[in-house]
């Protein structure tokens, strides 16, 4: 029987329990923590598996090009814990003290060792994926693998370095916007995916596919994100309504805005934005500019169309569309649809 | 003509350059400015090479163990950019503001820019380590090479986690300070020593005596150190005289001062390392408790063991003794020796 998400999801939790499970020093129960096993104190949590995005894609799209699943787990691992050494990096950056409802690592144990953790996860997500080896793929395949991984890393980083950038600017354009989502969000996506394809086939143009599938699905997915952080409900996202703009993150609904709003509107964004604390009147107001210019439609549109992109990217590879099927679930289930 | 360590230091210094040197986001701007490239504005500086320690003796380790070091350039660069990365995060756990009378990234850039830059910098050191195969070393070498380094790295980061916990406390054992030294400072030593030779011989036997030189070799650089941190010459090492007691840091001078001072003498020790802020008497203070122990000579005579330990190891691989000469003159180097 194919694997499904859920199934998948399975395995990559007992693979990094494997990982990090049994490791005793201090810094790995920072690891633990973020991870959701443990709680502060270092007791056990009952079961917390995680979304597992990043690693169930690599895993789908490896059975999609006919791979073994079991065979590249260590792959699928290393992308998860990659995903969380730019969460907890990213969540110092942010100054966020929380994350799903939970202190993060920073808040908790202060800044240096929370850096130093980031660092480690990220160190042994290398060690992981080198573990490759140990499952019979070739040396050749592991090699690049770990190139193609470390490029998406250092996207992910150069996106970082956007983000932080924008922080301080009220003149984000669209394109802009695409740059830092292609790099901070979509590299690991696409990297993941092609992973998977590229550890099931020699054909280069399949590889490609599944880049470009994962690359389309990343910037939808970011765009859903932006539009739940800027319009969502809390109980969905554990994050507060309107979350992103009380923050000024430059999300694509906030680009948008930027570049169609016009005289008093266009004024009270450039102010809104470049305030250092903002009320809950100025985040209505912000609001309100958006919605008049139908932001979320806007928004909404465009994350169809890059699914929309992504499904056709997949569907180029010529697959059988029942293989292609785990990955059209995933990629509904990443974007809030029905499959 | 065989390379020296003055040889090869301009060969690393050329290979970062080829790596860093082109790349335009403002990211790189600021690993330029850590690697002494650039000032603050972005305005090239003369040369600044640096002493680059780890690169050469992986390059003088591969030479003596019969290799060939323009094959392994690649190796030598990415441990000083693996270094560098873990010089960016410590400069913002430590909360320095500065290195080498120069501002720390995360003095001019804030903090989130200076945790991406680091990050940025280990992925850049990843990715430098994989070039190796466009030299023609093998897959199998490139990534057995993959595996000594990334475990090193962790051991950085469990050293440095170590550090941060002993940061609290008044109680290290000498051998706590050990466990530390060994991981945050011998650990990459060792790897580039054994990295050096593994690209050179086959001879598993050779590798494990270069790790080990390697490993000796940090351990007595770091004690070299906090000998010169404790008692040390400002002009001559860009620290003020007892930096490392007015930061209050767990050396081997503060580890030997708790394990045998008494009475009076160990509560003022207690004393100055539990409060938050200190004065010039204080430090005065703890300098006098450690020489009453004639601590610095304990430190030397120890720096000399591990000197020696190192040498011996070095004469254990039969390698002719004109072919072990670089390597002994860098060890003379590091440790501030005539050779």
């Amino acid at each position: 029987m194919p694997e499904n998400y859920i199934s998948c999801q399975e395995k990559v939790a007992a693979e990094l329990r494997g990982i990090i499970g049994n490791k005793s020093l201090h810094l790995y129960d920072m690891l633990k923590y973020h991870l959701g096993w443990q709680d502060a104190q270092g007791r056990s949590y009952g079961k917390n598996p995680g979304k597992f995005i990043r690693p169930t894609l690599c895993l789908l799209s490896c059975q999609a090009a006919g791979g073994n699943i079991s065979q590249i787990l260590p792959a699928a691992a290393s992308l998860e814990l990659i995903h969380n050494f730019s969460l907890i990096h990213d969540d110092i950056e942010d100054n966020s003290p929380e994350r799903h409802h939970r202190a993060t690592v920073w808040k908790l144990w202060g800044q240096p060792h929370a850096i130093n953790a980031g660092d480690a996860m990220s160190i042994i997500a290398n060690l992981t994926l080198l573990k490759l080896r140990d499952s019979g793929v070739s040396d050749a395949k592991v090699m690049r693998s770990m190139q193609i991984f470390s490029e998406a890393c250092l996207e992910i980083c150069e996106g970082q370095s956007l983000d932080i950038t924008y922080e301080k600017r009220s003149d984000i354009t669209i394109a802009d916007y695409f740059r830092m989502a292609t790099k901070k969000t979509a590299a690991l996506l696409a990297a993941s995916s092609s992973i998977g394809a590229y550890l099931a086939t020699e054909d280069d143009e399949i590889v490609t596919s599944f880049y470009r599938f994962g690359e389309n699905l990343g910037i939808a997915y970011q765009i859903h994100d932006d539009i739940l952080g800027t319009w969502g409900m809390e109980e969905k996202t554990g994050k507060s309504v309107h979350s992103d703009i009380a923050q000024k993150k430059k999300t694509l609904p906030a680009a948008y805005g930027f570049a169609y709003s016009r005289d008093k509107d266009r004024e009270a964004l450039e102010r809104f934005y470049s305030q250092e604390s903002v009320s809950d009147k100025n985040i209505t107001e912000v609001v309100e500019i958006l919605n008049r210019l139908d932001t979320k439609n806007y928004a909404q549109k465009l994350e169809r169309q890059y699914h929309h992109r992504a499904l056709a990217e997949l569907e180029a590879t010529g697959i059988e569309p029942s293989r292609q099927a785990p990955l059209k679930e995933l990629a509904c289930f990443l974007l809030g649809r029905d499959f």
